[in-house]
């Protein structure tokens, strides 16, 4: 494939297929062919940049397993360069299948650099947080020229898949201000004030053949930003969420026309019982394009837990046709999360993804679970913990509950000797 | 009402309201007249015996909030009296609506005294255990008329409900035996040890009838156990299940004629897809009896995490019928719970149950989100903490995460006062 002309996207209509859909295709247990097709109709996508050296290829689709993204980046207040990469490191380690770098401040160029090259998985971006970042803040001083060459900078530089707000119409921010939160998404608030402020339309909009030609070049994904996501339940499934969904669909076409491979994001903060409505909804308006969801949160009450409240509304997206969950971390509305916070949203976001690619039947994905009830019917515990998502956490639990003086592995302190039910059932079954 | 002839469900159907079911709709928000037909039909049940002093009544019922159960209790090797009356008071901190007391051991009148009597929410009991505990945990020694003595001595005491695993019969057992796990009911194990050893059927079973004059005598509400609950995803909605569901179906008709309130328990492990179908079939055939689940845990392969795993599978099985939800730890599968994860296990059940009740539309569910909603675009920190299902650990997060210097709190450490998407808002929408 030549990588300055052109993208999997084309590649995949062109009927070739690449090494990256080979690579996919082998850790999903699927046929090249079948991945080359879901490429083709853009059901599916590989974010990859080819100046992004050693990346690995990770397919997005509902058909494969459902992949977890991690955000992790320096905040204008807190942390510094090397407290990131150190998150990258603990991110990976909790098995992050995407990172976002959603650094703000000055020089992100090198913390980027610096991500890149510690990151074997694809990254993404905000561009406009590195725009508004290099006028200091300023959203009077942004133009539509810095914020292209920010996208051409950061497509040189590598990166995989970037944010762009670009279905925030101006006619939508009336919609968004007058709701119970407004805008709670970043790129969605300084776009909206910058088209208040100068009168125009999205600049991402108006520029969008320039940034087409941008994304072909580097093979740079689209992930068309939700900057009208509800940031509480009451504004959820709402006329302005719906009206930028609209336009959402209308530019998965034209990155489609383009060449360009795209995602879409959504929500958020939804109910429990808008969840399917909300996936099925994307699904038909975006024509399948893979979609990228944060959460959602399901109850707006628990702050220092809201990795459980996304993780649950998580499921159900995957369960839905979600293909990409981006993780919500205890930190979550409260302050930037520390790397205990990117271990335990990781964590969660894990047991959401599986959870749904066993509900969703994907051929073998019980295997897991199947092998974990063996290891416990048979007091297997290293196994156990061998197996265990967080094995480490599950094996101190264990041992430390423990006296030292217990060398009879047949039973936890749970329920002692007596009261095991799986010694009675092994009694039972003449297990032993 | 004369607390020694008679039961809610008694009353109700002779058109009584009950000074209880006053009391229940006043919580919930319900005529009192709506809530004694739901008694009458055995669609609600108000699990309180007169003997429990100082109890509360609290109703369970599919139109009620969903209710959130913690269980305690001492392990045959772990814990002593003190430190589970100690949990009894974490759990009652963190919400619970009602404690089960699944101690086994010796003196276990003592423990259950000390938890009665520290307890204003209903209490719960496993009879079985405490047969088996009297005969030192061999089930070998276990009779007919111990487990009578043992339901009639706690019913005395005050026990509000009991678990009684009278659907699994005999002929179950050899379907449960060829599982992947087996039974992973303790009290569905004794009770098929039981039943193999001797040749003869549940005892709970054959001796029916004189239980349900003890139950009636003391307004025990019966929790009929589900004693084939799948032990892993592989078992789950299998023959065994769905065969001790049918006499559970059967045993709730017996409860209703002899005048016992009746509640039936459900699954334990079970994939994510599968839930609503079991809810509606148990809705089904238990004729609406509320149903009180036990998670479901909805993946294997997490223990550590077993609160987030169960909180997904609660939050689907709570909006599609379940109305009394048993938290599960981060303990479970590895040890006794210690007082934080009884915490750790209610928050994320709080979070479960009242997600379930905002997705099923229950009449001011949203109220408390709206409130938090209103108090984050205002940025009313202390309003946030006051609000929040945990206020200590949220408050703890942010000022933990903030320098002493910083004292405009218009902003969080995450995105600073630059990006902050609150403040954008507040500016576009002339709040500031």
């Amino acid at each position: 494939m030549d990588t300055t002309v052109s993208t999997q996207l084309i590649e995949a209509r062109a009927g070739r297929i690449t090494p990256e859909m080979e690579a996919v295709a082998r850790d999903e247990n699927r046929p090249p062919e079948f991945v080359r097709d879901e490429i083709a109709r853009g059901h599916a996508v590989i974010p990859m940049n080819p100046a992004h050296a050693n990346c690995r290829a990770v397919v997005v689709g509902s058909s494969y397993k459902t992949k977890v993204n991690a955000n992790i980046g320096r905040s204008p207040v807190r942390s510094c360069n090397d407290e990131e990469v150190a998150k990258v490191a603990v991110a990976l380690d909790a098995g992050a299948d995407f990172l976002m770098d959603l650094s703000v401040g000055e020089d992100l160029g090198d913390v980027r650099r610096a991500i890149l090259d510690a990151c074997p998985v694809p990254v993404g971006t905000v561009p406009i947080y590195e725009a508004l970042s290099r006028v200091g803040g300023d959203s009077k001083a942004l133009t539509e020229d810095l914020l292209l060459d920010v996208i051409r900078d950061q497509a040189e530089q590598g990166v995989d898949f970037m944010t762009l707000h670009a279905g925030l119409k101006r006619e939508h921010v009336a919609l968004a201000i007058k709701r119970l939160m407004g805008i709670c998404s970043r790129g969605g608030a300084i776009l909206a004030e910058w088209m208040e402020t100068f009168e125009r339309e999205n600049p991402l909009l108006t520029r969008w053949d320039e940034i087409m030609e941008i994304c072909r070049k580097h093979d740079v994904t689209v992930s068309l930003g939700d900057g009208l996501r509800p940031g509480c339940l009451a504004d959820a499934s709402d006329d302005a969420q719906f009206a930028e969904l609209d336009t959402l669909g209308e530019l998965v076409t034209r990155c489609r026309e383009a060449g360009v491979q795209v995602m879409v994001e959504g929500p958020g903060h939804v109910p429990f019982d808008q969840i399917q409505m909300n996936m099925e909804r994307q699904q038909e308006l975006c024509d399948k394009a893979p979609f990228y969801v944060l959460g959602p949160v399901v109850t707006d009450i628990a702050p220092g837990y809201d990795h459980i409240t996304s993780a649950i509304g998580a499921t159900s997206a995957a369960y839905h046709g979600a293909s990409l969950l981006c993780y919500v971390t205890p930190a979550e509305h409260l302050c930037l999360p520390t790397s205990d916070d990117v271990r335990q949203g990781l964590v969660a976001y894990r047991i959401a993804a599986h959870a749904a690619d066993v509900a969703k039947g994907l051929p073998g994905a019980r295997d897991h679970d199947d092998a974990m009830a063996k290891a416990r019917i048979n007091f297997d515990w290293q196994e156990q913990f061998k197996l265990a998502l967080d094995g480490d956490t599950a094996r101190g639990r264990y041992e430390g509950s423990r006296s030292t003086e217990e060398g009879d592995p047949d039973h936890c302190t749970m329920c002692g000797r007596e009261f095991c039910a799986v010694r009675t059932t092994r009694r039972l079954a003449g297990m032993s």
